[in-house]
């Protein structure tokens, strides 16, 4: 039982308001999208950057945990507070300060979810790319905690590619701005970086300048798929050699068609489907759509399928988004994996997912970003088995492959609780030092979301 | 004067061909391209990691001096050993271990000589970005430690953009690897970044493993003169405006243009000068040439040309190339400061060159990166003048207005000696305190490169 006699200091230091206990509050924020779930002690809302900078003077002194949360919409359980203590919300700093087309700039709070910003952005002319499956759910502070990613990762790069600057409470209370407003700056140590994907653990985002770039007028989508697997991949291939870096270029496997199909007729027929999304000017994506239905074709696509308008181009995103709601409509729970391989190895990594269908009997449904690699490998195993010994071995084993390959066991997720068992396993000993010198130089008292990778 | 008594027992550590006493090594290795220098006691030329790992456990017992260097051609006097001790050149360390079109990686040593690199890439259809003016001198190692930028940056990024992966040694000789060979990657911190731009100060980088991207199979240039500056931001303005996010988007002034029309009779008239460059598929990039052609002569241009071919493109690059020349030509010394002012600010940059020069009867040239703001502004003094009090106030005054504007004193060359005296005026005493928490961490006995921005 956590020595709870802090809570009403901590109640008046900052407000009803902003501090809870009550069970319904503490519950729901115990856990993110992933399974695990742990009570914090108290949950606090903070409404102002003062009131985190209290609040961590607070619980540094007396090294009470506090585990930050953006959305709650993280896939690995990071901000799980295991150790009890503080949940701090960031939802209620949710303002965008400022949006500068003049200078191609957003200055925001961290609870901004992120389509939110992209839409704002997006009536000025301008873009901000990073687009996480979450992104009408999660917010620009879980994104930069988890340095999110997505299908435009691509051609635009993941979160901390358009962070120009950071405001950062550390674990004492002291504010810190890292980074600046300027496109480009080389002042210093590259700060700001060291906290995004940091996963809460060394200090807390609440404030972000963020680059934006110009929108591009015009986007298309194809859609193709093929009889086998080796053609898909033989058409990324061939897509980079014409010299183009589309947007999005996802893949979806066999077995994942396979539950399309079941689940609504009509979806496509073959073991391997693609989608590539380009953007530019007008003319330039209707001429380069052509050219990449010829390199489809080319590449015995058995049916290719395109859109050059937005809502057009939305349709043919549904058949990939609709791939998630198929494989939950087996009635199987998904381990999905998000785990990145060379992307020479993206027709090896097919036939090994077969290999471990076979080997533990369970289903393997493998789709994402063919272009970086960056493939969701879903295990799709009965409810009860989720967290069996089969499926641990399961996942032992393709890790130990994805390793084996030179790849990473988290392109996008991040490490949390889910992945936490194969951080050995991904890491040597002086990797696993050179974290721990940096996290007790940042957190000497291991306050701040303990019970992650870092012990 | 240096006690010495170490040299021997270095010499017998890692043999004769590999430290170096003699006068002329040390006198060479004493500096960059900016004007400071300073002998160390003995230049180290390691062919392997091992002896890098050796040198580094050797000096950190002993609390010697190390100061790393790529080609010494950093414009801040950034290895400038000016503590005496160890120049550690990196130069010898300078295979291309592997280039895998496959995965779209390469895996370098940072001694390559970043055009080599970029050579040998193109020759399999693959394209490494970064491109600092440097580019044929400078070597991918010094690249990574001062996170350079160059024109291209705008669409492409900076150094960092394309590092996957880092063998560092660190201060103690243990070797750590992070980042990895994955396109995408969210196993732990990202502590490859924190060493990227750090200017040697935080450990040695002896291994990369760069992204690569397909090589876009056509590029244009674009140039056009404008009688005035405002015609030229007001055309940035509208091709931003248009979506577009040109590879390269640069800019000269009036003082630049004069300068370079009295170097070589036939250079462009008016006040202002930009050159875009764009790239990709081949009818787009003719047809976006066409689009952008109508936008710059809509903004008044009194010429336009352009280049469809990479020999004509590299012709109009002679142009933007030829300032240096015509700069140094007018016989004065160029104190060239690496500015980022917002965007929105570029008239206002120009018009704030223009008073500098009254005030401080000094000749002010700008020309640079207009899309991210990262202007050259290059303080033309006699050569007598150049470290005068008011050279330096004219700086100070300069750096002020920056700083006001929430620009950057420096995007692409660090801080180095150079910009060492502005430091505290940059930044505050917590974001300080952190870069010295950071530096205790990993160096807590302060013998990589010191003497430079944290003393």
């Amino acid at each position: 039982m956590n020595d709870l006699s802090w809570i009403p200091a901590l109640t008046k230091l900052l407000g009803k308001a902003t501090v809870s206990v009550a069970e319904d509050a503490r519950r729901e924020h115990g856990g993110d999208a992933w399974f695990a779930h742990a009570m914090p002690d108290a949950v606090v809302t903070p409404r102002t950057v003062s009131a985190v900078q209290k609040l961590m003077r607070f619980c540094h002194a007396r090294r009470i945990p506090v585990t930050p949360r953006g959305a709650g919409r993280g896939y690995v359980g990071g901000c799980v507070p295991v150790a009890g203590g503080v949940s701090l919300s960031l939802k209620k700093l949710n303002r965008i300060r400022a949006i500068n087309a003049a200078d191609s700039v957003a200055t925001v709070e961290p609870g901004v979810i992120t389509s939110d910003l992209q839409s704002a952005v997006k009536k000025l002319g301008l873009f901000y790319p990073p687009d996480p499956a979450s992104a009408r759910e999660s917010s620009i502070g879980g994104n930069l905690a988890t340095n999110a990613g997505g299908p435009r990762c691509l051609k635009y790069g993941v979160t901390r590619n358009y962070a120009l600057g950071l405001d950062i409470v550390l674990v004492d209370g002291r504010l810190v701005h890292c980074g600046g407003r300027a496109h480009k700056n080389k002042l210093g140590f590259n700060l700001a970086d060291l906290f995004i994907g940091s996963e809460g653990m060394l200090g807390v985002i609440v404030g972000a300048t963020l680059r934006l770039i110009p929108l591009p007028p015009a986007r298309a989508v194809l859609v193709a798929n093929f009889a086998r697997a080796p053609q898909a991949a033989a058409a990324v291939n061939a897509i980079i050699r014409a010299g183009f870096l589309p947007a999005a270029l996802e893949v979806a496997d066999q077995f994942t068609l396979a539950a399309a199909r079941a689940h609504r007729p009509g979806a496509p027929a073959g073991d391997a489907l693609l989608l590539v999304e380009i953007d530019g000017q007008k003319k330039s994506v209707a001429g380069e759509t052509r050219a990449l239905e010829k390199i489809l074709r080319d590449c015995r696509a058995l049916t290719v399928s395109k859109a050059l308008t937005d809502a057009a181009a939305e349709q043919l995103w549904n058949i990939r988004r609709d791939f998630s709601h198929a494989l939950k409509a087996t009635g199987l729970a998904k381990l999905n994996e998000d785990i990145v391989v060379p992307r020479g190895k993206l027709v090896d990594l097919f036939n090994f997912a077969e290999k471990l269908q076979k080997k533990f009997t369970v289903n393997v449904a493998c789709f994402g970003h063919a272009g970086d690699g960056n493939i969701h490998v879903n295990l799709m195993v009965p409810p009860a088995d989720a967290r069996a010994a089969n499926s641990r071995r399961a996942l032992n084993a393709l890790f130990k492959q994805i390793l084996a390959w030179r790849g990473s066991i988290t392109g996008e997720h991040g490490i949390g609780l889910a992945k936490k068992p194969w951080w050995p396993l991904a890491t040597d000993r002086d990797l696993r030092a050179l974290h721990q010198t940096v996290k007790r130089a940042l957190d000497p008292r291991g306050i701040l979301n303990p019970g992650k990778f870092l012990g």
